[in-house]
């Protein structure tokens, strides 16, 4: 079985995985709802061939407020790659290195940010999950600045994670030396149900953050602060007003609510509130590069490759990951070059079509 | 196979129960083409996640006139329920006590509503078939004012309930020692069909209740009179102005009309009928947390749980139905909670978002 | 296996007939696009239920114009029922007789018209064919006339029926004995191609009928002329001008044009071009009451049975055809009661809500 | 298993051919999806029968501004048909020849464009992919115009092919001497790539036409030049302006960009823009003659058959594809009979009937 396509790294990660494994990985909350409608979003889109435009000089370079971009492909956060991969996140950091792609590691991550760091390239930033405490949030953005990320991404939609159906009855359990390098030495959250209590509302959401919280990690940072897994289009302006410096739409890969809509289905919302000003990234079920082109042409500035990545870790370590790049953004081009783009600026609503009801 | 959720206990019961047994319990009237509308039409609608909110003071406290009820999720009315569990509605009644439930005793149990009232916890109501005589009828009225339920709920959409095909090609015959317990000693309707005369319209439908019979229960008793049923808004809106204190949307879990609609389908348009001032219920297709919350952001105070609770007394009795209802509720706060839901009266129409076509 | 509802006869046609004449009763034109189109038509509608309205008074009795029907259930024409039945029409009539059913004797019975008219109750119609020569078609006209049958129905959608390629690819062939009985010592169609005609429009369509032919047989009896295989609301308005007494929107139940619209789909257009003045009868894809009911809802009068009829007749001959019409009248009465309609006056629209896309 | 239908050629070329071949043929650019589209859009419309039209003197002739065609069925250009037949093209025009239909021979194919002019009937015209060099490209045009081909189609919808993955995970290669007979002699594209280029963009698109390009094609020659591969209203319309003789409206068969709309979904609007004065050709999908009817009534003067036509050939060679040609057309007037269209002109949008979402 060869590798043709980004996408045939699945199957190769399902051939080379433990059942359960692959099950946690592939999986999403729930029933899977969210996930599956994630993937068939893309499907409600046709996009229009365009004859004899000039695409010779084409390019897939942009800017996202740091230095230019070589491609607009992403590395998604993804939590405790020793999961699939022995060496993990460093691992992921060389092929993004290699192949000038902009990595997000996770707070989660197995090892630690400043060795994610050492061995990635030049473009690195930093997905932040809120601790307990703020004094632990603060001791895991202050860590990011100086091992040189050059922005923080703090994700929001998993205050709660609602188990995944396909990964419990596949009997997953994560192994026991999966644990959150980061947070080493970091206090847990104190456990204080009382009895009538709410296991959801009074216990996992009670340390929950709000909207002073984000306020507040803005106060504490001169990086770029990005919001992960804006959704509703109120939500989204709310974060522009309160100066996110970009949003990601997201449900986190239907990982979160299940029940959730696809997250290319909100794209289109989002950007048309917040209009042209603020950068805008996508990520929810991409697997191949005519995806990439649809969230683009629907208002994303670039895009999250989030189990794409996982299966070709998984496979073939950094080269793994970086081939699928490489496909990935080949990929992409050819579908820019079929439908007339020379560019990414070129890419935009006019080169789609919706598919009858 | 562990239960992971709720709707777990549907497997494990098809394990637990006789093959024909299942079907009775699991089909609908007909080719179950409005069950499985119920279940389809929760597939429409797709869930807004909100970010940041504060629901540490979460729950999912209401009323229904009566004394306050701890969660939204009532017992639907089940016949017979000695059918999968030797002592049948006793251990109903005692889950719904442990777990703060608001039972309906249906007028078809297998034990006496008297004994039903003795098992369970202080919030009962009974579920009323109209009898064929008044007598008949306001006997059980009087014997249900006399064992404390709390409130009537009569089921008016089954004056005949046509065969399920695939309880009949399952084989399925009622056990003989499924009574209804409350109608012993009661007078069976007379037979007195002539030459020519439709087994249907001058046979079944000859002593089904009218718009009569309704005002004359109203007046006969203090208790509240709930509607169980209603699918039509203009069937709603007559109930309302005759005085029903609240209305059940409900086609019998399509265990009536097969081809009526879901019975989502129908509550929005019954909502916005009657408006905010009457108590509108709903059951039909509920399996999951996310269905819940979908039904009251479309309209609904409470819930009925139907046959979630008929599989989980076939596996494990009392303890089965308090854990199936503890299971749903954590899925309906979990859903709450990401959706930015603090309390039941944040459910509404902006919650919710439809499918694409 | 047990007959449990008048769709039951199917299945066991299956069993009782050799695969390939079930292939050609069951299949369609071509690649039975427009069969299957049928029946999801039915699927596109729910029916309101309705609550405590008076039926008991109820029944389904109709005029057509002739003397009053019990009931709006029609046997459709359909030809050489003596490949499914030794005694063929000869039973169909029978049970016609026995369940006060209006039966629609084809042009091309295996036994003819008179003896058909012999066998059964007093309610009978002729269907007609044209055939290559006027004088053919009058001497048909003047034997049903005499054999007492009280209209014309004239089938205008066939005049060329592409093959069912379910039934080629079964292996179909007419038995020699099925032949048309009442067509015997009748003018064959002379052949006239020449070369470079086409074996369609020069060769099978040369002897087709015409507008000026409905004329001239309108004019040749005073037999009410009923016109089968209407789909277009423009060809409906026309036929009523020029005199037909009534129409039957059918697509020869998708035997004919494959790739034709639904017949319940072109059903309300016809009904709201014509009016409420001209009676409207309809077939194709009926198998149960609740397909009736739609039926009559969207315009109706009345509706024809055909593939039913024939399982019903290969399973069990008189007593077959006789059951399932039973078993179909008591379904649509069941469903008349739970949709609160005591006659079939009271079966319109408003009765029906459509799916949802 | 015999042949019923046009479309029964690709079940048994699915016998005839390796698995690779058939992949090869059959597969679609990448996932397939607008192969799929492709088929599915005729799904989406249903056509009116109507009733007692005289189409006695109909025909299925036509004129797309040369000398008149007996039908509207013209043979796509398909590359390398020794691949499916030892004598490829050659076959192909003979059966062309035989049924009075036009060919399109492809740039590409494995005899040369003299051999196949020889083999075939009157009507011709050559397919021309843009090479390289404007002189190679110039080179083939006078050849084309020697060979008396009377029209030139030039295919610029596949600058880049994709890849099918269907053809690659069958194993499939071009085998060696498959190769374009007409370049023999022919310059390669230089390769000029330099580190950091785009394959696609600085590589494969580098030597893709451009609008000038087309405007100096035009210049070269007398004869007259369509385009194939037209999607985009907008660039049907620049054509137009730029002097094209005709559009074919087409995605090559699902073959270039894999996300493209269906074909049919772009023909009315590509009718709509360039009105009535330009005639417009249809392909993609076409597998029976109720298609080509809604491809006609949808806008197209006349349709290309790609896949029926190398399936039939790999079959039976010339006689397969005159069979398949003739069983088509067939299927065509049947349908034409049965909507009462007694000539192509009669064929228009009225006839068709969308399909309910
Ligand atoms: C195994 C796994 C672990 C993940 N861990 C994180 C994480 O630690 N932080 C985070 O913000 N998102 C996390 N995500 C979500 C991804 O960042 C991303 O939103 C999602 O995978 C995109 O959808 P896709 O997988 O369909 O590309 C994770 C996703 C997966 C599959
Ligand atoms: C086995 C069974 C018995 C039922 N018996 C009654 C009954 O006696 N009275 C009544 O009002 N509804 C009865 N119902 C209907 C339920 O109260 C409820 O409306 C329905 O089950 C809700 O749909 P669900 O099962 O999908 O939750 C019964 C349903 C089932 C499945
Ligand atoms: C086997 C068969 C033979 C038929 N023969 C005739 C016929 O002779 N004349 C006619 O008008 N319609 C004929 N029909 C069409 C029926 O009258 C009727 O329109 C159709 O069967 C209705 O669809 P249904 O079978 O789904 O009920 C025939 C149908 C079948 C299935
Ligand atoms: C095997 C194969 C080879 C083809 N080669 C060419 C070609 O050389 N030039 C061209 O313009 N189109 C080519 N096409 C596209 C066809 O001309 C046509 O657009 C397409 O096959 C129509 O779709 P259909 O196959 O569904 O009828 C090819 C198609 C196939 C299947």
């Amino acid at each position: 079985a060869g590798v043709f396509c980004a996408q045939d790294y699945e199957a190769l990660a399902a051939k080379a995985l433990a059942g359960a494994t692959m099950a946690y990985i592939a999986g999403g909350a729930g029933r899977d709802q969210t996930l599956d409608a994630n993937r068939a979003a893309f499907g409600q889109w046709s996009i229009w061939p365009r004859l004899l435009r000039d695409v010779g000089a084409g390019h897939t370079r942009l800017s996202l407020g740091g230095p230019a971009l070589a491609h607009p492909l992403l590395l998604a956060p993804v939590a405790f790659q020793t999961l699939v991969h022995p060496r993990g996140e460093i691992e992921t950091a060389r092929a993004a290195h290699a192949t000038e792609t902009c990595m997000l590691a996770s707070t989660l991550s197995s090892f630690r940010l400043e060795d994610i760091a050492s061995a990635g390239g030049p473009t690195r930033w930093f997905q932040l999950y809120f601790q307990p405490s703020r004094d632990a949030t603060l001791a895991l953005v202050r860590r990011a600045e100086a091992a040189g990320y050059g922005a923080l991404v703090v994700t929001l939609d998993a205050p709660i994670q609602p188990a995944s159906l396909r990964a419990l009855r596949a009997g997953f359990r994560m192994p026991a030396d999966c644990v959150p390098a980061n947070l080493a030495g970091l206090p847990a959250a104190p456990a204080t149900a009382e009895p009538g209590d709410s296991r959801i509302f009074q216990g996992m959401m009670r340390t929950a953050p709000g909207w002073d919280d984000f306020d507040w990690l803005r106060a504490q940072t001169r990086l770029p602060v990005w919001v992960k897994g804006v959704m509703h289009p109120d939500d989204a302006a709310q974060f522009v007003q309160r100066g996110a410096a970009g949003l990601v739409v997201s449900n986190h890969g239907g990982r979160s609510l299940d029940g959730a809509p696809a997250s290319l289905r909100a794209l289109p919302a989002v950007r048309a509130r917040v209009g042209k000003g603020t950068p805008v990234l996508f990520d929810g079920g991409i697997r191949c590069g005519e995806d990439v082109f649809k969230a683009m042409a629907l208002g994303a500035d670039a895009v999250l490759i989030g189990r794409l990545q996982v299966y070709a870790l998984a496979v073939a370590g950094a080269l793994g990951v970086a081939h699928m790049l490489k496909l990935l953004r080949e990929e992409l081009e050819a579908c820019m070059a079929l439908a007339g783009c020379a560019t990414l600026a070129d890419i935009g609503p006019d080169c789609l079509l919706p598919k009858p009801a």
